[in-house]
């Protein structure tokens, strides 16, 4: 979206030279701004109700810096995911008012209130400690959206008792995210005592055969619980996001 | 086991016509049943709002005769998924009241019509014409469960003007199923287009490098949209499944 | 090579009824019989307590007629593993007197009851229905070996109160053989409720990313509980028999 | 959780000096404690004979001190695994009597002896001078839960007489564990020697197609010998684990 | 070795002033120099119409100074691939004129302007910012080739409508190269777009089953629009140097 | 496209109620036909200068016809490929015209002869006897589409004199198909020799680690001639379309 | 091509009776022989002291008829390889006088004895009695190229001093061929008993994550002993070429 | 151990000066030499005319430095492969006179000059420049073995006349070393050339699908030339050994 033009379609709805329904259906047409490095997607919150999330990893600072930028004259709430302690610093000089998670590796700049979307609360759960960042990734960027989250840790089917115990919490979700390593078995444990749909993600935790995650991913895809879907390896902001989306 | 059933025990306790012990052996009992060669879940219904659905791969005939004659007494829907021609024939001399769908290889019983639970609209979508089995497991899945779903079928991203044709279906679905096999680039697509959950199903539609669905599985986990959850190759049932879950 | 025939040579020896020479010979010969197309070990017996086994895949009926042939005179029990009904059809043409188990393609010749081995009961559980061949695989071998042998079948981990309702035979098990395809997770699951070491078989049930029961494999090899050890995929035979060592 | 403890409140409740829901109270938070960023198995030694044990990777300093910190109260013996020397240093300012092994990365922390449990000796083999650290991790692992083990290093396949000169020992073994990496061939040789259970570990040592220890699992999982299970590769832990329960 | 000396060599050999027997030997020797290290092929320009490129990785900052004083007696243009910032700059230490491009990694070392050799213009588009330095090396490469290059950068397809926006440039290219990380779907739905020949260059950028890039790789081979072949992972150079081929 | 729509357009122009210029901007519009199992491209000819082709694999014969029977009102020539010669016959009893090539399994049907397209001429080339079936897919398709085509088979790496007397026919050539299967060598040597480009088809001729064509594949992208771009393993059809398309 | 023709060419130019052009084109055109679907490299008996081998995988029976009509006039003895029951069925009307070896399903016409070409004896050596096949194709080659060859099957890992009682013949060899599958353990072992070169072949023997003989390659690819060197899977064609090459 | 030691004891023995009991204890203890982290295997140059080579990956400098220490006595010759040059900086402190080669990371230590063992010269070819550090390895080994090796660097196939340039040496070879990384196909082209065995040697050079050798290993592997044999990737060291144990 070219900010010039932005402004002078505003301009002409305040003198009245244009009617509103016009700017409307000429703002539609407006949907991105090429600022060569990126074409900024200034649609995307009409689109799906939640703007463009920066990913981070491959990025320079300066490249965030100038997607944000643009992003923060339309936007309340800006997130950049996989962004290194190194890197949020440079961008937190520009914006000292964003607010950097170092374990989930996320930058969240947000103004007002977020409003609240949901339908019902998020739960969130991980099989170990280790688990956590990727947890906190969705947990973040469900709350983010405007949804209620609540979180269990370290209850992975080493000690099924730990698990059962937070049965009722499980029960009274309307949406699960799941993270576990691994074996990747939790999700399909989880699901087998809830009637609601569990997002499961993967998590590069474990060594050996744990192929970087691939064992807990391909052990999640072949859940003999159907109520499972699953996100790519360590992807706790999709996880959230898709969370968010089926609790709107 | 279905709710009614449990209400009347548990009108039949408060009652006192049933001590507590005499209605915790028979609840315990509902629970599941062990055949030898199976443990029904009787319990499905109560924890997940749909009965426990026959795997049909690997099982005899004879088995999957066994398990639906515990089944049928509880549960107005039986499913058989994953079941060959010839099997069917032989569990429809027992049942010959079941419908079979030879395209996706599901077996059907069920006796009254079943009961609306959606929220709006499912559309499920395919990238090719081979696509269309997986495909039709998603959309009689979800229909046996209680949901409305339309179809769009071979729109793949080789001609998008197809795809952007049905962009208004697209965009009132409350939940939508993509199928797709080779480079599985349609869910990215159409996630990119619409603010609702898509359960992307890779197909193993394709040679050579398609791995037999592997590389769509691993695009559509890589998508660049964020609205979008996957589960196994060819796994139609599941994305049937989890959609229904969510259109709850 | 039994150890009874030992003892009678070596008796021979001490008595002076045989030179050190010619039972040198003698226990040479009995040591392994070279008929051009095998080497057959006819010292296992002695070394681990249990003759060689008969890998049936990749040999011709007439080469496992030839191996029986020459087995029988030394011992009670011969097991041929994964042998097709065709085949053991022709070899049970020459030893009538043998056993064929379909479903797990085992052939049996015993002659006199196994002689009791264990300390303890083992236990073989499955995930699922299409698991039971292996598992029987599994059970018949480590019977054959004089080993007291209990089975639950089709307890995964979708419906976890399937399993709980056997916590009491699981936790009195000596030692335990769990079988499963898919994810694979119900071992971990197990492993965590008892005191006892598991042998995990992974089954190529499944479908997509079970990837032939590598995904079963290698979420048993990531497995959070520690008394877990895993033998190949479909391994029935290896795992009965490494139960039967430790039940020892 | 120790079993005298368990006696105890069990006996109150006998004697009426606790009431039964505040024994059931009591054992239930006995059975684990939740310190939001872990659910600590108090219950493991109840269950399994050993407590639970930390597994070091991807946690922080201060979350491996709050699990021990825990733990102390109720157990006699610590293990963390898979602990850097630098994380193993901050550890031990909080707890200096703790124990730090660099080559299989261990800290153990042990109040008094432990008592004797192992029905005879546990030896533990490697194919190489690199193998040390992962057959430590198992040495030391069962030495913590009451085992008495040996060790024989070096004596890989390509000098094969080394190892038959240890064949004695070897044989008197209740249990061996193997731990090999390139080509994983030691495994199949000791147990085609001795008719014990052999517990076999893959190590990552090796380079081109040993890829990270996958080639030598593998191999041990098609071992030609049938006493043997495997576990995850570098999984010294495991295997000591494993062979201590089977050694009970 | 460039086309002008060949002719004098033949002319000096037509007109007698150089003997067949001189001549041969000459043209031997410029086909390629031998300096222990390397075989420099000097023929190349002649059989190509463009000479031998540097590839960087792996070598010595000696090794590839040694080659490039050989190469610039007869070229033009010389290119090194792959080369690291430091070795960069251990090279313009000899080369000064040589100009670095530290995104995509290049040295160009140019001494005249290059002759326009394009049929049309090639297009470079990138699904993500982060593809870029990949695009720039392709872009790069095809320009010291004497091709006019334009680039489309982040118009991946989570946003179809950046993409279709700029399809008139898409439509008058000769050649496209497309690169993409993540899925890989970009250069199938460019290719829709279009009747030119694209080249797809997978990128590494991504996480997870990305791995590594393998996924966007397999993905393009599977490209279900037939007017697209494909590079090694991150290759920009070879996409650059098969377009300005093409374009020729 | 809709057939009658299609009708109505042309009637008004033929009476002239609809002017040329506007029959022409309504019928680009109207871009395909959707018949339930298939959209079927109809612009596709229009925008690539080749019509559609039907991918056989994974449809029934009925959808084969039903799709050829609305191409062929627009377009000279219909490609199907993959078609089993079964499925073929039952195409060809609709089509009698069409002809079935049995080794490449592909029909086609031709009404007039094609119109001359080609800049120069495309040389197919094979290492081997049995990678010939791939070759002619990829000749037959671009002959169909108007292109002079040559073919040299069988002159693998394994005797290059084979090859090299065939050095003027490759160096004529405008561009080049090289089939290869097992190791995958030839297209870098036959690229080091020409200055065209040169697209790759790895085959799966092999056995072992030829892994079904994927280490002709890798061998191929990674080659170290820099004029060589890739296709998928045995995708003839993609190769010989294109080079039709750079041959333009 | 045999040496005794070539030399007649060449004493024919010495002597005048033939010119020099038509002798070059005389053996340009014995170089090869092009037969559209095959280049016969009749130079290889030149070359490489053996005629080319029919791969027959992959051919028609009439293709490999073909190839042989124009080898018999060169060469005593023609090798067709991997070729099925029914086609060597079909080649034998052609060829009655050419031998059929079911097993490791090889065609051999020899007309004269072969001469004599090794300095000692090769052993070629198995694992298992499955693995005899694969031998069977390495022992005949190297007897139609020349060579004495011995043979010792099914002296696998798993009982070593089956082994070790050949050590005699293993130690006397000049060159080994070693057969394995499942683990690949063998070549190691035997490699270290030996001073001489030793060939390792893998077979496709075994199952579950044997992988098709992949395990028993990379196996063998890190073995331990350094006088190993390894050919494709179910490859003993090339291991008895090898041997015959190295025995010389 | 050397052969001369042996005769020494064995003459003693014949003369009577030594008891049979006195040798055979000696030679026992001559056979290896356990020092708790290695058992060294003074036997190896008996039996395998060159004596065991130090592994130096994964080893610390001190267990080097103790395992030289007990070579050192009975061994003109010692190897020690893939030593860093720190850890062989290290290891030079203790045995000054032993020399490093840092681009191939050996340290050898020779006291006399080796006796010539050949019955030819070894060649060495490398593909690339890259590609030379793995070359070294071999021919340093073969010349440490006694050897003459030459070496013909950067011959890869993408300037086929480079190689073919060099057709008289590497005809004249008894042995051929041929190192590629990238697609690997040097190996089949030089094998294809010549009639004497080729050690090919796949090298991890090359990026993307070079997949850290194994493209090249496998190409190697399917290598259609018959004369190849294939050591792991990057085990120059390897390839040196089996191409001196030809040709000697």
């Amino acid at each position: 979206m070219n900010h010039e033009l932005l402004l002078t379609i505003l301009k002409d709805v305040a003198s009245g030279s244009v009617s509103v329904d016009q700017a409307a259906r000429g703002l539609a047409n407006m949907a991105f701004e090429d600022i060569d490095y990126a074409h900024i997607d200034h649609h995307r919150t009409l689109r799906k109700g939640f703007p463009e999330v920066i990913f981070g990893q491959g990025k320079t600072a300066g490249q965030i810096i100038g997607i944000m930028e643009r992003m923060i004259f339309q936007e309340n709430v800006v997130l950049v995911t996989r962004i290194d302690s190194d890197m949020a610093a440079a961008v937190r000089k520009r914006f000292p008012e964003a607010e950097y998670h170092p374990e989930p590796r996320m930058l969240i700049r947000q103004v007002a209130p977020v409003k609240a979307m949901g339908r019902g609360t998020i739960v969130v759960v991980t099989a170990g400690t280790s688990d956590i960042p990727v947890a906190m990734e969705a947990a973040l960027t469900a709350r983010a959206m405007g949804h209620t989250v609540e979180t269990i840790f370290d209850v992975g089917v080493a000690g099924i008792h730990r698990l059962l115990d937070h049965r009722t919490a499980l029960e009274q979700a309307t949406v699960l995210v799941v993270a576990a390593g691994m074996e990747g078995a939790l999700p399909s444990v989880v699901a087998g005592l809830v009637g609601s749909p569990v997002i499961a993600v993967p998590t590069s935790v474990g060594y050996g055969v744990s192929l970087g995650g691939l064992t807990a991913l391909f052990a999640m895809l072949n859940s003999c619980s159907s109520n499972v879907a699953v996100v790519n390896i360590d992807n706790g902001f999709g996880a959230g996001y898709m969370a968010a989306m089926i609790n709107r």
